[in-house]
């Protein structure tokens, strides 16, 4: 029997409406078949038709903007500025991955005729990538706009050909509902085909959608737990697919003794808001500093300390990851040799407000107690990790998970350090950053966003930027096909003028 | 208790000898840690040293050639002309990656200068791919050479930077053995890191790999039922890791009423050629044809039974092999409506000898008796399917499980039902072969080899050519790093005169 889902304003804690009925299985089956009916259309657009596509989903969701943040506001407590720079973000992205799609490299077209070889003559072969198909993307909670329905997920296999069944996040389903409005309108009116965008509402509809046979590969956002369970459904089908997972992530920052000594004060409240940015609920949010002992790295805490007992409490998305919250202080607090300076009170406001909080604890004791310590509590806590000699430093990352992002602050003049440390830190994390913060992820050819387990499913993940396409695509070669059969990307005399590798040469 | 390997000869079924002992536990650990103490070395030489010791490897083994050819035969039975071709295609292909080393373009390298945005303010980003780590190779008992111990999948991971812990195939352990050998000394001779490539014997020790915590991707070639069990253990752990697994694969080839009307002897005596091709042990055996119905038709069987009786018994490569594909023929020959023209007869050959097989039936038959029809069998069988229509042709295509390639005949003037073959063909197999064959797989940049499941785990999957290297890769950024801690392929001053694309252009 569907429930309805419903808004909750994350102020009070109250629902405010009943938006939409959880999707049944008759749901996604007819999501599913309009996406198949699509796929041959979206595909058939080509590199330019769909780059004109996403461009005009950008303009729709601008020509909303006031609405959109409206109602995302009224789902998420965000506030105002941030979502209108989320969303700004978000038009920024769907018009790259179009520019992405207009340079053509991303097709990796080749051709190598036919020749004489060492091994002998070898036929006309030519290759490039082609769509999955019908792709699943599961929201996110924390980014209702850009790691949800219009966000980088759904505008990369769009980009790649693949009609996507979005998997709306619980807790902004009205959001969900006008943004699928406005995007499903504008796509109509650009005679785009039917059904290339599609949605279900509810949990067992998002795991009926991963087995659904028709369905080619998954792209998630979420948390540890949930990513791994939908991820052990795609990979134990019968016909195993592709799940691109980014789940949860710790993002250790590292500070050198030498840093500490030349800025300790600025690294510390720099971190603090790093930390705090957007109630802690960034998957890059940089949650473990290793900072030295002694009296640099006192410094540095008692900066951190001192601004984190000045964050306003605010509200969390919702209840779950609220008390999730609540509960993970908790036992942060409780670990023994824990100092907790500032422990995340609540301080009686309502709805699901939570207060800043920052941890003290050795090297020795994230080693003692890597559960909870060393794992991801979303939410605005920070903890420090005082260490007691580099060679401790680099051990203690050497340990830790796969992360999204790692951090080091360096000294002006340090070479050897910075350069262990780098080195460790590309081992560990999809991202290095030398003195910044992890917590902004700018979207350009370079970027990535993904890395070694559990902060992705696969390290070769990118859920962000210019590589987020190729997650949808698989390469198919032609072997002495004639000209009039072969794709325009491939045929002899370019009409795309793709940038291609010819017989070995650009 | 740990089993010797014993060498067989497929000519006459006797053990010969035994090698080596089966891999205990505390073996596969120790392959595994060396392989982990290789890994800096392997990083640190570049892409250039990389490509040198693959050069280096392809002439230690030409240097054996007489060697190799002698010992694989005994083991393999697949004949020295066979074996020489096979070990030319090997050098060349460990030249040719070396030659992708060399070109630079496989490191992706990219560089985004800090920049204003239409978002605001963006850092200084560099991207690039670096090794996963350790690989586990799984070698195949049909390619001694070429995808085993010395085959793509070890080139392709050590051209990665991984090194390589290869499990050798039970089929021929004197064969792995001496090319280990060879390896070895060449690679220590070359200065190489000692560790960067080991192997292991035995089944258990297969899976102890694939489960150990340092072992970074797997990469496999072999049946469906091996690498759907080796795929659930890498899918499965704490830690899933990638796996590359090219398990079974139909290869059909569609015949039009145009092209049998034609050229039907040609194509039919082709297609056995073709099909019976290494005793029918190549993973790229076209082994369904879809033939029309009527005189053409006929005339094609006609040509293809006439050729298929005169084909003589051969050896297969072991035991388990031959036992499956007498097996296997006997259940083809039982489906009700098939017509067994030729039904494999051993003919009182010795040892692991099999003869040809050619099995009739009608499409309405292929979706009757999808098992054993659809299941491939390994070995010199072909199953002729009669279409009554063009739309039965298309239908019956369009309901095929994955392949790697898929085959179109096609007259000179044809074009609407070639450029529907063509796009079905495409979203059913990785490689389109027009008038051709596909049992061939040439090396070079636009090959692919790799297709839908079961042909492949992952469609994305490619084990022969330039993508090859790329599934050992992963991306890492990095974010506002001094040029003097970045690796030398994102440096400024471009050290290695990559081709990079520098703010959005090459």
């Amino acid at each position: 029997m569907p429930s309805p889902v419903s808004s909750v304003d994350p102020r009070t804690g109250a629902l405010t409406e009943a938006v939409v009925m959880e999707s049944t299985a008759a749901d996604v089956n007819g999501a599913v078949e309009s996406a198949v009916r699509a796929a041959a259309g979206l595909e058939a657009l080509g590199s330019h038709g769909r780059a004109a596509l996403l461009d005009t989903l950008a303009e729709a969701l601008e020509n909303q903007r006031e609405a959109l943040v409206d109602v995302a506001d009224r789902e998420t407590a965000l506030g105002a500025a941030r979502l209108n720079g989320e969303l700004a973000r978000t038009t920024y992205q769907l018009r790259f991955i179009a520019d992405v799609l207009r340079d053509g490299r991303y097709t990796g077209a080749v051709i190598d005729h036919a020749q004489d070889t060492a091994m002998g003559p070898q036929p006309d072969l030519r290759r490039m990538l082609i769509p999955l198909g019908p792709v699943a993307v599961f929201a996110a909670s924390n980014f209702p706009f850009a790691f949800s329905m219009p966000g980088g997920d759904v505008a990369s296999a769009l980009a790649a050909g693949c009609p996507v069944i979005v998997k709306a996040h619980p807790s902004h389903p009205a959001t969900s509902e006008a943004v699928f409005s406005i995007l499903s309108r504008a796509a109509a009116a650009a005679d785009a085909p039917a059904g290339l965008l599609t949605r279900v509402h509810g949990m067992v509809a998002g795991q009926q959608l991963v087995a659904h046979p028709d369905v080619k590969a998954v792209a998630f956002t979420g948390s540890t737990r949930g990513g791994r369970a939908l991820f052990d459904l795609a990979t134990g089908r019968s016909e195993p697919i592709p799940f691109f997972g980014e789940l949860g992530s710790l993002n250790p920052l590292a500070v050198t003794p030498a840093a500490a000594a030349e800025r300790a004060a600025q690294i510390g409240e720099a971190w603090v808001e790093s930390f705090t940015l957007g109630v802690g609920q960034f998957c890059t949010k940089p949650g473990l500093a290793l900072v030295p002992a002694g009296a640099d790295g006192d410094a540095l805490r008692d900066a951190a300390v001192k601004k984190t007992r000045a964050v306003a409490p605010a509200w969390m998305l919702n209840q779950g990851i609220h008390d999730a919250y609540q509960s993970g202080v908790a036992h942060l607090v409780h670990v023994p040799g824990a100092i907790a300076h500032v422990a995340g009170d609540v301080r009686g406001t309502e709805g699901f407000a939570a207060g800043a909080a920052l941890i003290e604890v050795s090297t020795a004791d994230l080693a003692a107690h890597t559960a909870p310590l060393l794992d991801e509590c979303f939410g605005p806590v920070g903890i420090i990790a005082r260490y007691a000699s580099e060679d401790d430093l680099l051990e203690t990352l050497r340990r830790l998970d796969g992360s999204l992002t790692a951090t080091v602050h360096l000294a002006q003049d340090e070479t050897t350090l910075p350069r262990h440390l780098i080195r460790i830190a590309a081992e560990r994390a999809g991202r290095i950053v030398v003195n910044g913060f992890p917590t902004g992820v700018a979207v350009n050819w370079a970027q990535h966003h993904g890395g070694p387990w559990p902060s992705s499913t696969n390290s070769q993940h990118t859920s962000v930027g210019a590589l987020s396409v190729q997650r949808f695509l698989r390469p198919v070669a032609y072997q002495n096909v004639p000209d009039a059969f072969l794709p325009p990307e491939l045929q002899d005399a370019n009409p795309l003028e793709l940038p291609r590798r010819v017989d070995g040469e650009y």
